[in-house]
């Protein structure tokens, strides 16, 4: 019988958790919602920070997943790699029993996700149980898996990203004077439902003539103008993983400085995207946009790093900024995306997805909205 | 001059910050969303838990609002109270510079939403400079403060109870056999920002025949049917404000067994409801609608607690459950939502909110469609 993608990641997380380097925990513990949806199948998505729908344990030996009686059904049906356990208490009065039962010694956990306050009610809960357990750092153990998508999400992103690109080319072509932004961000929603996706993997960003000077404007009543640039920014979510992309159009005629401006932009982007292979650093991708840009004399008006991963997040590792440098790995999926922004006037982003593959980038958003001015 | 409602609610930060049993911390950092919304008009929301769009540092001299390039424009409109101030080099990087500069000693930090890893980093970074600032958690200050609503914010949330209970009329009546889940979903959306809405408060609930039975069900491409009970669970996002609503209704004649369930829950809804009013015990409220259910023989089908506070977040304090009591206080708003789920039968759930009044409950939804079996 053919393994499900879930008991492989599994098999993956248990092997690092046998290397040394990982921090020594014999236990991870999964609360994230994207990573326990990666390793689990667990579609929840948890209501707010402090209201988890479950938690992940997994050892060698076992894997559970903790949850309460309002998500037990799914569970039980989605998660079929795991033991679903009832939570009777609550998640700091359960879990010491549970993991005590696992033979837990030294906890992984999240520390990018969990609060300092859960930690300290558990740290304080396990000492007052007397027990020896310690909690360690997981430092992104499942984050840094996440970072290479394996077949079955190259294909899901695929799917969003093809979406998203049918998406923004229907909007375009209906684009006209005198819509207001909030109209054009409506549409592309509706757009997204009827076309499959559980929703966007963000509130569209829609910014006309002055207000595309904000990197993320929110929609306005504001109406489209003539030879403004309008800046459209997207994605769908479509079976749990997300897309990303933007475009920039004008109504007729840019005018001179939307041109040079415009150009930039995209010149910047084809330099970034046409060097992504793997082992590249993130940061001189975005060295080689930057300096595009700033060559061009708009260096101060380009305030965001080039782009992200993208996957069950909309944001995920790696980062691909000027600061921290990431080796590029054969499988990931980020953003590249220059922009220009000039206070009070207006600006220019372009964003693609691309994937990095042996042979160099697969660029897979696409639609026919990029000008060559 | 008039002052704005921030100004109001500085002050009163400010006052609880003087007395010493709020952990005698000088400076009060808030990152977390809605206490930045509440605090400062700031509207921007996070991308993600690891990527704010800015911190509030507030002390008895200065109120600053501090943020990245991205964001500035709207921080500068927005937030009239306070001094902008744009991260340089990140958060952890530059918040030492900015809170010595206030003459800060004690920094008190929102346990439940930094997470370990935030605190562990600034933390260290303090150490590394060599500064003498200690970290102490909030407790819960704002989100205290956000428990009893001011008059404005009582008429934002009328106004979202007001738009969902509207939605939830007109979504009922367009109710046949044959719609799909996702179907009735999605139209609750496209009412929602036909009305004016931001978004919804959350993804909508409509859950059919036996998916009725989990209460946190997605609704799927699932066909209604005669006779079964639908869940419609919903709220809009108005001006910031939400709100929050559940219906459960019948095509058709639900069948003895139903009917028995249908007016057991609303039984415990009345009981709950009517005794709304200050200084009573959630845990109390709680209890007389698990009785009864209880004594109508349903206790081990109403896993969940009877509701929660509403406000900018849908999910807020108070929690209303069995557990931790909390007194009620006047201007608190919050839901009563019980339920009986059968496993692989189907369930029904009622919710109103109710604003607390001197003179007792103020159910602030409505719509024709309780029904009296």
């Amino acid at each position: 019988m053919e393994k499900s993608i879930y008991s492989k990641r599994l098999a993956t997380l248990r092997q690092r958790l046998k290397e040394t380097s990982m921090g020594d925990c014999d236990t991870a513990w999964v609360i994230q919602p994207e990573n326990r949806r990666y390793l689990s199948g667990f579609k929840a998505e948890d209501p707010q920070l402090t209201e988890s729908s479950g938690s992940l344990l997994i050892n060698k030996a076992r894997s559970l997943l903790v949850t309460d009686s309002r998500y037990v059904l799914e569970a039980e049906k989605e998660a079929i790699d795991f033991e679903v356990q009832i939570l009777k208490q609550g998640l700091v009065e359960d879990l010491p029993g549970l993991i005590q039962g696992m033979g837990t010694k030294k906890l992984g956990f999240e520390e990018n996700y969990l609060t300092w306050g859960l930690h300290k009610g558990f740290t304080e809960k396990l000492k007052g149980l007397s027990l020896e357990i310690d909690l360690v750092p997981l430092n992104g153990l499942v984050e840094e898996m996440r970072e290479v998508k394996d077949e079955e999400e190259i294909k899901a992103i695929e799917d969003a990203a093809d979406l998203i690109s049918e998406i923004l080319n229907k909007i375009i072509a209906r684009l006209k004077p005198g819509m207001t932004e909030k109209e054009v961000a409506w549409e592309i929603e509706a757009l997204a439902r009827h076309g499959g996706a559980e929703g966007l993997s963000f509130p569209p960003i829609v910014a006309s003539g002055s207000n595309s000077a904000l990197p993320h404007a929110v929609p306005t009543d504001r109406k489209l103008e003539m030879k403004e640039p309008v800046i459209i920014d997207a994605g769908v979510r479509l079976n749990g993983y997300c897309s990303d992309m933007t475009r920039t159009v004008f109504l007729g005629d840019p005018g001179a400085d939307f041109r040079v401006i415009y150009r930039t932009v995209r010149h910047a982007q084809v330099a970034a995207l046409k060097e992504v292979r793997p082992s590249v650093d993130s940061t001189d991708l975005d060295g080689m946009a930057r300096k595009v840009i700033s060559e061009a004399g708009f260096g101060e008006y380009f305030g965001h790093g080039l782009g992200h991963g993208v996957g069950l997040a909309v944001h995920e590792r790696p980062k691909v900024g000027p600061r921290t440098p990431v080796k590029l790995k054969k499988g990931t999926v980020f953003t590249v995306e220059p922009g220009i922004y000039i206070p009070g006037k207006g600006g220019v982003r372009l964003e693609e997805m691309v994937l990095v593959e042996d042979e160099g980038p697969r660029i897979l958003t696409k639609n026919d909205h990029i000008y060559d001015l």
